[in-house]
């Protein structure tokens, strides 16, 4: 069997180049690298004394945070409908 | 009017500690801390000559992706549920 076609898409996310290698294409890695680029600078606004480590944790600890709401929100779409069908 | 309340939670993410201060209950703040970590360690399986910075960065790169995916996947049962509708 063929191997799935592999991007490796160089980003550059506050301030540091990241090689991504992927099945996504480019234009999704740059287009996430870009929304956690702009996440970094959005949490070190409001709290410029974090080094860049503590900063990077706590932005993917806001991430999870918005993806556990999201699924929240799928569930119970998926519970309506269930609803719904019966 | 009177502020929500807000929780202060000290969490240990890859042997450091933050203190999360938030809306949510510290029960579900360590859960996401606890997410984190895992992630954390499971990206430096793979990839163990990465430095912390590197790895909490590439750890949000992959939750973003993730949000994205169950976004697309919660726009698309929207769409199904507003044709059924009609």
């Amino acid at each position: 069997m063929s191997q799935p076609i592999k991007t490796r898409t160089t980003v550059d996310i506050y301030g540091k180049k990241y090689t991504i290698v992927g099945n996504e294409s480019s234009q999704h890695t740059r287009q996430v690298a870009k929304m956690v680029d702009d996440k970094m600078h959005e949490i070190h606004e409001a709290n410029s004394y974090l080094d860049t480590t503590r900063l990077a944790v706590l932005t993917t600890v806001n991430t999870v945070n918005d993806y556990l709401k999201l699924e929240h929100k799928y569930e119970e779409l998926l519970k309506k409908i269930e609803e719904k069908e019966d």
